[in-house]
């Protein structure tokens, strides 16, 4: 038995049924060559339901007082673990698009988990046309954060095609090999996901030895009225629609760009590659509140986890600092509004730079310290800290297989929250980013028109770059440019909300200037 | 808007993630012959998803203040009905037997309902074997009992094989034609469900005019003590695993009986055909706490709903009582056991046969009033009112057609409580009794080995009662006896927990007396 820090704790005080706390990831699959789909994910299925010694906290409860969350809370060892519960089969209604699959998760993504039992599920998911299937994973944030889920998963996966899966990733003998691979390799580096950072430093703070009254003040200097391309939690957020207290179901949609195609723009414009997939979410979250005549006239912001390096500091790998950027929604030029969000990222990145680590650290916990309140008070939908969430977790950088089915996508389903109903989240996947938007189904209620607005938002950035685009992306067999499935499901269904994959831009080549991209 | 009647209110304030207050039904269906299923589920969900004005509360949701649901609730009109997210499409993965479909519902069932919505969800089920497909049903308590989502889904069926369906069944205009078919033909007598008339009754009581304390001492008179067969709530409860503090997974599973071979056995012991039930559940019990060396030395004790009418009293059909019945569980001879059931049962009825309709209605009510408190108060573990609810619901008396698919099977699906951790309920549909029982998956980890031990006690009683059985039962098509799904469920699978359809007994030919069934 061991106690459960306050950090965890805070993502079952704040849950409530309206918000669930869990994080989610959607993987997509492409089944061997010669198997037989029911054979293979049986096969699968049997490894997954390991009974060893499993990883922490996989095969451990909570364990509460009379006070329930609102006291110590510990987890302990699951006597009787029932592992046909935590892992799932399901399978799609015909035809077995993606947009079933889509219907699917955001169910499942709205369901609270058993507090009763270890708080996880993995679910096998057939009938994909094409011979795909894919997974979705579910655990409460309290137990894994969003890193956590993708290392989860990746523990999965091999680079080799022939690699026949042996152990199941929920092992403790699989935790180690990965950990050792890991320190090996490094080829991903470690990450807290956004709100794991930001209250496991709230508790250093309030634990600690600092004065946080003392540490506001300074805060406030710090932050508040520095410049104006500062954007600070709190500070000038807008009313509008994603802005709201939301409600207990989601819908979710995911899409794959080529990693080279958002990077060019990021390149074009002498910016990040993460101020282009921002540009592309602002541009989406523009045409979408516009579509809804709820366009407000000052600008979104975003909050965003930056890896922050300080010069000379070998340890800063693991210094992730929050800061929320500016989205400047309200600019109509995509290039002038991509430079208004790369400068606000600069900003707030010089501005975490000028920070040693402990002040970035408190920086952080004290800026964010009144969401904390917020979303326990239920009072967030009143007094937002910032619009949305973009967040971008590396992810692997070379073709992975799992028993020889090749991983097609990765895709986070993350947090909505009260103030925040919509959040995009990314994995860098080998040639793609990876995105999964996961929205309040009544607050936003057309999501899957978000995937179509990110598309046309990355073409106009292309077109204001002077980018040439290929005729045809590198995403094969992934829910990227002229995929299949998808394009199905437009033909066939009818004025139903359509899952989309944008075949459109990706089709003509348009005959403009040398191309950058790739 | 209108305001919700505490009664209902009850079932929102009682409930929490653990314990789920909604009620369900599992539909069993073959598909018309020469129909392409795709096609003629789209069909079906198609006239489900019906845009025009709905039956109370379906198109209605909770409007609460500052105080939630502990404040004044009321139903108000949703202006953005989402029908997409009411009527939802689920398929089952292969290989698609009872065994694939029972797994899908318990956890359909064991997911709360969104708040912000109208308190429903329609399911159609596809993936089934045999041609077959099935629809799961959702409704909040506080919108719905069991009786009125048996009749809601009645009023979708025909007995004409050849009928069309032209309006969904939460449409205004066909609860408008069903009632007046009702009136019409009085095939099912309109019966309140066990806990929705308890509560309605308790209101009543402490809103009207009867003193609550002298009733509670005039009922302590006349309820405790007078004699030995009459069982009464909180009174010699044994403590065993059924009858424990719940979690939020449940168990489901299904199983058809043929009425005429209960109501034989019910016959053969000159009792009812509800008592023949009561033995057939408190068998199964009985074997059930054996196989868990957790047989209590005193027996369990069911609460059943009955119907009293008292002599000349016209209305009596409306009379719903609540009884307590002695099971016997700690009795092993078959025969003693029904016998001393039927006493109890016989006790109990005689008792509120004295009593006038105003007095029933009273008593029930206070009867009942502790189990309130203790399920508001999360002590209903420790205080348990009885073992286990045993509820049988009239349905159709002839076959029924949904667009010319066959209805066949009603599987109710409702509600295990804290201190009742398992729930029997039946409907009597056509040629057979439907069971559907749901346990909390942790307290009752073999839910589906009560169907087996349910079969095994029918048989225990046919030998006590030297019926001789037909090798074949008449319930072709059913989760009957030896229905082929099941029975290829069992070879082909391992030692995982079955799907049950007791095909042994029904097999064999047992050369004894006069057949009495049929």
């Amino acid at each position: 038995m061991r106690r459960m820090p306050l950090t965890d704790a805070f993502f079952l005080l704040s849950e409530s049924r309206r918000t669930p706390m869990h994080v989610g990831g959607l993987n997509l699959f492409t089944l061997p060559k010669d198997v037989d789909d029911t054979t293979f994910l049986s096969n699968l299925s049997n490894i997954l339901r390991y009974d060893g010694e499993l990883r922490r906290p996989f095969g451990e409860k909570l364990k509460m007082g009379a006070l329930g969350v609102a006291g110590n809370i510990f987890w302990e060892e699951e006597d009787e673990m029932d592992m046909e519960y935590h892992i799932r089969h399901s399978a799609l209604p015909k035809p077995g698009r993606y947009r079933e699959l889509f219907a699917l998760v955001s169910r499942l993504h709205g369901t609270l988990l058993d507090r009763s039992r270890p708080m996880w599920e993995m679910h096998l998911i057939e009938g994909l046309q094409n011979r795909q299937f894919a997974t979705y994973f579910k655990a409460h944030h309290c137990a894994i954060d969003g890193m956590g889920a993708m290392h989860l998963m990746s523990s999965m996966y091999s680079t080799n095609a022939r690699s026949k899966v042996k152990t199941s990733p929920f092992s403790y003998e699989a935790y180690l090999d990965y950990k050792e691979q890991m320190t090996r390799t490094h080829q991903i580096r470690p990450k807290e996901s956004e709100v794991r950072a930001v209250t496991e430093m709230l508790t250093e703070q309030l634990g600690g030895t600092v004065n946080v009254g003392k540490a506001i003040g300074e805060m406030a200097n710090v932050w508040l009225g520095r410049n104006k391309t500062l954007s600070v939690p709190f500070h000038k957020i807008p009313r509008s629609s994603v802005n709201t207290k939301i409600t207990g179901a989601r819908r979710f949609v995911a899409q794959s760009w080529p990693f080279a195609r958002v990077r060019a723009v990021g390149k074009a414009f002498d910016g990040t590659l993460n101020d282009a997939v921002m540009a592309m979410c602002s541009g989406a979250l523009r045409k979408h509140l516009q579509a809804h005549h709820d366009l407000p006239k000052i600008s979104l912001k975003t909050m965003a986890p930056v890896s922050v390096r300080a010069a000379g500091d070998i340890d800063a790998a693991n210094a992730v600092g929050m800061v929320i950027a500016d989205l400047a929604t309200n600019v109509r030029d995509p290039a002038k509004r991509f430079q208004a969000i790369k400068a606000s990222m600069d900003t707030a990145k010089a501005q975490l730079q000028q920070l040693s680590s402990g002040e970035i650290q408190a920086y952080t916990a004290i800026a964010q310290a009144p969401l904390l309140l917020t979303q326990l008070t239920g009072t967030a939908s009143r007094f937002p800290a910032f619009s949305t969430v973009i967040s971008n977790v590396p992810g692997p950088r070379e073709r992975r297989y799992w028993n020889g089915a090749r991983l097609d996508g990765m895709y986070p389903v993350s947090i909505p929250m009260d103030g925040s109903a919509v959040n995009f989240t990314l994995v860098s996947n080998f040639e793609n980013l990876d995105f999964g938007i996961v929205a309040c189904r009544k607050s936003v209620p057309q999501v899957q028109r978000l995937i179509d607005y990110m598309e046309e938002s990355l073409v106009e950035l292309e077109d204001a770059a002077g980018i040439r685009r290929n005729p045809r992306s590198s995403s094969k067999g992934k829910l990227g440019a002229g995929s299949k499935p998808a394009t199905k499901a437009r033909t066939k269904t009818s004025a139903r909300p359509r899952l989309k994959a944008k075949p459109k831009a990706a089709g003509k080549a348009r005959p403009k200037q040398a191309a950058k991209a790739k």
